[in-house]
């Protein structure tokens, strides 16, 4: 069952965004869990166009707390896709010559079945009824919609940063003939201690909110003080001291002087409550706890032996990393890169200089569409080999 | 008005916990912001005894959740002070030569006036109308003790890590003819973004929080929930990504495979649960207000010139920062450094190879214990010249 939405008005060649549901009980999917959840309706955007043979395809995948809206402009609004700048024409993911598609993935709430969507056997939302879903199982539903039902057999290349990196890592494992190159940008492996911890605190905030009501929430007060505090936590994690100081330091906020009370006195202050009041207007908080604790499960290598886990890939690597990024270090990408070479696997591994810290992949645009193009470029030449 | 509140049972030579009252109305004091406060009363502990001429008083300072009791055991405890293992006969801090005290902050919840104490205009504990302090109110309130009350005109150093160091700072550079010498520990002399916004995550935890009520919630239900989030972030930050991973790694807590649900299955999870829910028995969520706020206005140079702000300060300085602390990183030590050298101040700084982050100072005891003894004999000696 496919829906298409709406045409995008923008520049970045055809563009769609569409609807695709599967699934349909009693031949629901099972989830890595062994729970089995369906009907599974996906969100996604297209930008360009997929050639005859099917070969040009580029999948684009999204962070916790993003969806399929990549690139161009919805009706009505006023900041383009998240990734806008590196999706169009001529732009990095160059949609004259790639058809990209970018899925809003399972358990989020953007349009793709999530904790939000109606549960059809109660007719109300899921809320905690949902399944616990792993990174694994949104890399199934999107293998459903790519493979099936749009037919493409082999992606291009699959692309993402943060947790968009880690599912384009885990197609890599999981179907590694049908993955021909990744570019995984501020990602790792297994998300380690010190993620797991942070996340814990988002979901805390969240589940601590009486007006969480245990998932319960839909159609009344939503959780939004825990949300907020959740969002604040992620912005922390997502800058680096450095870029806190330079866009912040101490400025006071709305004054000249301290006003020894307990409004605002920084403007750093001031940016987590302006950016957590927008986040908790446009994000489902059990979304949030859902894909929170999907990163939570993300481990390639549980029994610690990353190079035998990776043994499989075929795909050709692109790995960048950000010399500030303290959320996902660069050491951690390096200990793919390691893996991924020990199985003689074509690595191409850069640590970008930026005191953005985790943000960078949304902000070094420059350097990283460098690297994209002419990482692209090559894949397509030895393709054509 | 004094009062000994109890005899310690352990080991380090003479102790007493006492209390220490003044300020009373219409004698009050007015603080940094304007606002006059009093009576105020402060809790202190002394370790050893303070010789003839006054000259061997040592003041430790304590961190934002610690209190005066530093080393000891109070009756009934299981657990001796928090820097027991530095304070005692023939330790670092050794009692048999040194008097040692350790003051709980104006603001604080341990014996000291804070929020949660009984303001004497209405009977009622403070919560929001206790004024809003800071660094240089607490240290301006030790000094009443100390200087007024104790006699003591010159302390022979002053240490601490975390806030405490930036208490011994603020205090060098407030009165630079009363203290000989300074540790600070994990330190810095200027509070940045970062720390700003991880201290107002906290706070909007605790505040969003419907049992805080505006911080009047004395009697009620106290805002657990919130201040236990608070706490949680806290401890993400006191340790480091390394110390995490070999702590806890990604070991399960209670469980040999992946539950699938909102319970915790991660040991880190459970860890922060536990000492979260310590955590909120033992303090007061109106004090975690306060004093994070009062580290939040924390600047010896708001002009940027920190070589000027310390052109008075007398004291010699024993600096020690931590290789993996990322909430008080080394850079922010070396400045402190530079700025005291550039004033010939005698200044010796160590960064501490650790892998325990900001918990260093907490941990790393026999590194610590090993500079603080060397430097204190050195700075007898150079005292006797």
């Amino acid at each position: 069952m496919e829906n298409t939405k709406e045409q995008l008005k923008n520049s970045v060649g055809n563009v769609e965004a569409k609807t695709f549901t599967f699934a349909e009980p009693p031949g629901e999917m099972k989830l890595e869990s062994g729970v089995k959840l369906g009907p599974i309706t996906l969100a996604y955007e297209t930008y360009g166009t997929l050639n005859s043979d099917k070969t040009n395809a580029i999948v684009i995948f999204h962070t916790l707390t993003m969806d399929a809206h990549a690139a161009g402009f919805h009706q009505g609004d006023k900041h383009p896709g998240w990734w806008d700048n590196l999706i169009g024409p001529s732009k990095a993911f160059d949609t004259n010559k790639y058809f990209v598609i970018c899925v809003n993935v399972l358990g989020g709430c953007k349009g793709s079945t999530g904790p939000a969507s109606i549960n059809p056997k109660t007719g109300k939302p899921y809320g905690l009824n949902f399944p616990v879903i792993t990174v694994n199982d949104m890399v199934e539903t999107q293998r459903v919609l790519i493979r099936d039902h749009l037919g493409i057999k082999k992606i291009l290349c699959m692309a993402g940063g943060s947790m968009g990196g880690l599912q384009a890592l885990q197609w890599a494992v999981a179907y590694p003939d049908e993955v021909a190159s990744v570019i995984a940008i501020a990602a790792n492996a297994r998300q380690t201690a010190q993620q797991i911890a942070l996340h814990e605190v988002g979901r805390q905030a969240i589940m601590k909110d009486p007006d969480w009501k245990n998932g319960d929430y839909y159609g009344k007060s939503i959780p939004a003080n825990g949300l907020a505090v959740a969002r604040m936590l992620g912005h922390v994690t997502y800058m680096s001291d450095k870029s806190m100081e330079e866009k912040f330091g101490r400025k006071l906020f709305d004054k000249e002087k301290f006003g020894y009370d307990f409004s605002h006195e920084f403007e750093v202050e001031n940016y987590l409550k302006y950016r957590s009041e927008n986040f908790v207007q446009r994000f489902d908080a059990n979304s949030y706890l859902y894909i929170s604790k999907a990163l939570d499960y993300f481990d390639l290598a549980p029994n610690g032996d990353l190079a035998k886990a990776f043994r499989n890939i075929k795909a050709s690597f692109l790995v960048v990393s950000f010399t500030s990024d303290w959320l996902y270090p660069a050491y951690q990408a390096k200990e793919m890169v390691k893996a991924l070479k020990s199985n003689d696997l074509d690595v191409s591994y850069c640590e970008v200089q930026s005191d953005y810290g985790h943000d960078a992949f949304l902000v070094e645009i420059a350097g990283q569409a460098h690297l994209i193009q002419h990482y692209l470029a090559r894949i397509q030449r030895e393709i054509k080999k």
